[in-house]
């Protein structure tokens, strides 16, 4: 099965990925933090059986993970993929996690709401995410009745949520923006205009890689179509400002930046020690290469595929052990040289 | 013709070059600085002559070069190779060179001294080069009366130089000791024992590449025989510590050992611009590299070989025009590229 994130969508010289999630409740029960243990199981049996009473065909493509079975590295890993939230490992239930075999769509089972459906596509895919959550979600209505108020819409945990309950969000890839500096008046503007942006790793973390995550921060009084195009929209006018200033930077100053990007390149190729950080910041440089042209022979999904591979839990599911600080900087090296060894052949 | 350069000479490991140089006067002519271009010229015929009435053989080997006559780049090169003092090229005389095919040996002629015998010799050979630079005096002898005082010895333009006028001086590469800091008391017991410590471009430069040499300071008072030993034991002991130091290094902290110089191999691998000092810093890693069994692929003498190429006048040399600072930048790593990924196939 080819994971999503190895195949290459539209916009992908700046768009890395799309993602749609809906927060979703059960009627019948109260909210995650104060349901029993029996009501949690209820809640995961009672998702796990709406799905699969669909069509025989779910049980081939979804699988059902106790996600309290889960070890640390097995965690780790899907929180790097996020196919699962801090939330979700963190919480003190039981829990239950619902997965397409191609990584795409997942349903997390008592995490802050009781079911977050959530769909994640490579590229500037945002339709083609919402279409996918909204035919899970329809599907499951048919069997479970949802926490929904005629004039507000979807009850949610969180207040933040609640109405659409749904959370649009692309992240972009955005180095021409902030080496010149214009990522500043950027991110003012989407910041005015409802959108909030995290870093790779949502809230409170750096935007470590160039990596920008773009999302909606209504959920109340809109459509979700609506939301949809909004982030759409600003997004297409950050592609475009992107593209401009790459193309400026490559007339003004060409051999310093074939210069940083081939720097990169000969360091991902050649170190023996490196730590997360400082692969994020290469491997950003390394993509808008392949991006711009400028390094051919690694294509963009090796290098979405390295970004998942090299982050700790990657790393120690790799060595199927759980490593120091310094033995993972050795096997992050490691890997990256052959990952990227491999493709030159 | 093999340039002494390219071969690999005892103690390779540490010491790159050993280098012997004796000033001559004729005992007719005043110091250089008071000599007419009358005979400034007599003084260059008379030598040439001196040298090819040898022997047919001589002919051959040697060439004279009109100094006065090469460009500024042609100058630039002689001097970055060591060949010449950039003494010779700023005088204001008629300025002669005599240098053999292998560029081992050279004379030059009107510089500080009427004569400068010069003999370079790759690895740790004082004793070759001082018995090489002997034959040369000992012919040129059998038809120059040298300016030479019983008491003295040889009388020279500086009294610096006075006595045996003998400049015996050995290049070492010196990583460990650097980065250890122990470089530092070594350099301080070095200068007690009459040993002047210089960069790789003689008085008053840095120690660019973790190169340093070592010469005598004392010609009076002593003979050659005695200079040459001194010079010889201290580069043993210094040689014998650097030896220790690496593999105590390597035994310690091999990881961020191996991460150095393979992080300075990608980078000479792969950059677009590069300056000489960093070229000469990531090429000591390197070098040390292939010196301790980390790297191979690569020969110390290719090493050697690209160290001079990159130099400012080399690169001029190459490209056959004078190139500013950021365009010496861009050719030098394409340079330092093409030699580099010469030696891999």
């Amino acid at each position: 099965m080819k994971m999503w994130y190895v195949e290459k969508g539209p916009d992908s010289d700046v768009v890395l990925s799309s993602r749609v999630r809906l927060a979703r409740n059960f009627s019948e029960y109260p909210f995650p933090h104060k349901t029993t243990p029996e009501m949690q199981q209820e809640i995961a049996d009672k998702t796990k059986n709406a799905l699969f009473a669909g069509s025989e065909n779910m049980k081939d493509v979804f699988k059902y993970i106790d996600f309290s079975n889960l070890d640390i590295i097995e965690k780790a890993v899907l929180v790097e993929k996020h196919i699962v939230s801090k939330e979700l490992v963190e919480a003190d239930r039981i829990r239950g996690l619902l997965i397409s075999s191609d990584e795409q769509i997942s349903i997390m089972i008592n995490e802050e709401d009781h079911l977050r459906i959530q769909c994640l596509v490579s590229g500037m895919q945002l339709s083609k995410a919402w279409e996918i959550c909204n035919n899970i979600d329809d599907l499951l209505s048919e069997s479970i009745d949802f926490a929904w108020d005629e004039n507000i819409g979807y009850l949610t945990s969180c207040p933040t949520n609640i109405g659409t309950a749904i959370r649009a969000s692309v992240m972009m890839h955005l180095p021409a923006l902030t080496m010149t500096g214009y990522i500043k008046p950027v991110l003012e503007a989407t910041g005015k205009l409802g959108v909030a942006v995290r870093g790779m790793y949502g809230e409170n973390t750096e935007a470590s890689g160039n990596m920008f995550q773009f999302s909606n921060q209504v959920t109340l009084g809109k459509s979700e179509s609506d939301i949809i195009l909004g982030i759409k929209n600003i997004a297409q006018q950050i592609i475009e400002q992107e593209r401009i200033l790459r193309q400026e930077i490559l007339k003004k100053n060409r051999y310093e930046l074939e210069d940083k990007i081939f720097r990169s390149y000969g360091i991902l190729k050649n170190a023996r020690l490196i730590d997360t950080g400082e692969t994020l910041k290469r491997l950003s440089d390394v993509r808008l290469g392949i991006d711009m042209g400028i390094i051919d022979g690694i294509d963009i999904t090796d290098i979405n595929e390295i970004m998942l591979m090299i982050q700790p839990g990657g790393l120690q599911k790799r060595t199927g052990r759980l490593l120091k600080a310094n033995e993972r900087d050795c096997f992050r090296a490691e890997l990256i040289r052959e990952m990227i060894n491999k493709q030159k052949q």
